[in-house]
């Protein structure tokens, strides 16, 4: 007992203010390698807990829930390093991270593939009309109305992705094997990406039957999904979200599903989760996910090898493995 | 009125005993081409029907929902062609279609794209949970239970694949993209084929974590996804059918569902439609479809197009486009 609490001293200190869903499985294996600060389990305020370890402590392990605020920042000058388990970066102030020359690391490319088979799967789901369909069996009316209504075929739609980076990637190489005819919308066009590109989010729409947003929440991209888009893709297209909520003007959303201005939805995310309009829960064109495009058993295993080597690297003074931002 | 019953009077006659799913939409048009003689509007029996059209119509129209025994074959001797809507056969007695030379066409592969995207599809549900974390959104769950049970990502996948046909090559094509490691059992070794092949299904399941069952059902093909297949498939294992309920032993698939002997199913297809067993719908690992794997307007137009070009092709003495047997 003792040796292990001498052992604990001398592993080198991690942060942490809420449990990171990777915890679920690894939270025993990291604190193995570091002595974990848990804000969580202590008995006092999170702001005294982070006074009492305000010049100590170097590095911090966060999730993509956890708002690390200019004022959490400034409570621990000590801070040279935040490690978030997600890829999205929206939670938290770079710019006051780049002021005090903190480096931060994200979960990299761990969780693209995943995100973009969800992408696909929600967009074949709102095509086909497989949850609703699942729906119907379930609640026995398939041998009382032996009609269900046709879906929609996936190969040949015209799928327009907005945000190009790993995610998107990784969903246009998915669609076109089904046939799908590709475009994008990112901030600037990629020399070595074939399908055309489109400098606004209206235009692609325009030329487009399904738009799959795949780009960060920031201050551009936020409602950038309106009204406007949403009209310009019509009454039968369908729009898939597995990047953030903000990104789409949600109200404006849920006008045109009820509507029909758009013919449906595959949501994974939404401005204020885990609220979710109830307006769609009536809806029989859309299909919606509690924000879980990353949430498997092996990306979770690959994330949490990534946050262990970001650690390991800052406190060996090596250039971190996922950096989003170096200093 | 008179100058249109006297061209109906001369375009060529058709037999149809039920509505197939494709006059929803076409049945106008199809009347246009051909006089459509609708036993199922006609108040006589069905058998007295046939037997008063029994020695004038040659060619006669039917879905994958009608039987065509030997005995209605018999009633009819004038058939010299009967074009289903379905690609599957075993609602039709072809010996006896052989032996009376009535050529016989089907629907060829315009549904194969769309019955590889249902199966890809179910096969996403079950791994990532799909349709169980729609209900668990609309049930207001999210905001009380907030976590929902990790997926199991798709990539990496040990995927096989039951019947490599054209569905069967278009499943391949598109797991491919995913990341999936394919491996097949057909009645025969395909040489252009790069997968591993194994000679029966129940090798293939010891070697893999997924089956999609792709295969046509026949006397060979009826429950050879029996328990002994599902057991060497494991408790990690997930089976997709998109093909015929008969070919998996139903209630050897429910028992292992139930116990937890595999881990999933997705199923577009029930060994006795429209009934599937109620043991079902209290699990959440499993996705059900109502049988509509080929149901979208673009595949119906196609199969329409596909129906009128055979029967035109028979009336001029032409070879039929989509054979399945010719005379």
């Amino acid at each position: 007992m003792e040796n292990q609490e001498v052992a604990a001293k001398l592993l080198p200190k991690v942060l942490i203010l809420e449990p990171p869903g990777v915890f679920t499985a690894f939270e025993t294996e990291f604190s193995q390698k570091f002595e974990c600060l848990r804000a969580w389990e202590s008995p006092i305020p999170t702001d005294e807990f982070l006074d009492a370890h305000a010049r100590s402590v170097e590095a911090m392990l966060v999730s993509g829930f956890t708002p690390i605020t200019s004022s959490v920042l400034h409570r621990v000058p000590s801070l040279r390093c935040i490690v978030t388990t997600s890829v999205g970066l929206d939670h938290m102030d770079l710019q006051e991270c780049r002021r005090r020359e903190i480096a931060v690391a994200n979960a990299g490319n761990v969780f693209s593939e995943d995100v973009a088979d969800l992408a696909v799967a929600l967009l074949i789901d709102v095509l086909r009309r497989i949850t609703a369909a699942d729906r119907f069996v379930r609640g026995e009316i398939w041998p009382i109305k032996g009609e269900y209504p046709l879906g929609s075929k996936l190969g040949g739609k015209r799928v327009g992705i907005v945000g190009l980076g790993s995610i998107g990637l990784d969903v246009a190489k998915r669609l076109e094997a089904f046939g799908c005819i590709l475009s994008y919308n990112s901030r600037k066009k990629k020399p070595s990406v074939p399908f055309p590109f489109y400098s606004n989010a209206c235009e692609l729409a325009a030329n487009c039957e399904v738009l799959v947003i795949c780009c960060a929440l920031t201050e551009e991209t936020h409602h950038m999904i309106n009204y406007e888009v949403l009209s310009a893709l019509g009454k039968e297209g369908v729009v898939v979200n597995i990047a953030r909520g903000g990104i789409i003007d949600e109200k404006e959303l849920v006008r045109c599903l009820v509507q029909g201005d758009i013919a449906g939805a595959g949501l994974d995310v939404f401005e204020n989760e885990p609220e979710v309009p109830r307006e769609l829960f009536g809806l029989a064109n859309v299909v919606l996910s509690p924000h879980r495009a990353v949430f498997t058993e092996e990306s979770f295993r690959d994330a949490f090898e990534l946050i262990l080597g970001n650690f390991e690297a800052f406190f060996s003074n090596k250039p971190l493995l996922s950096p989003v931002m170096d200093v």
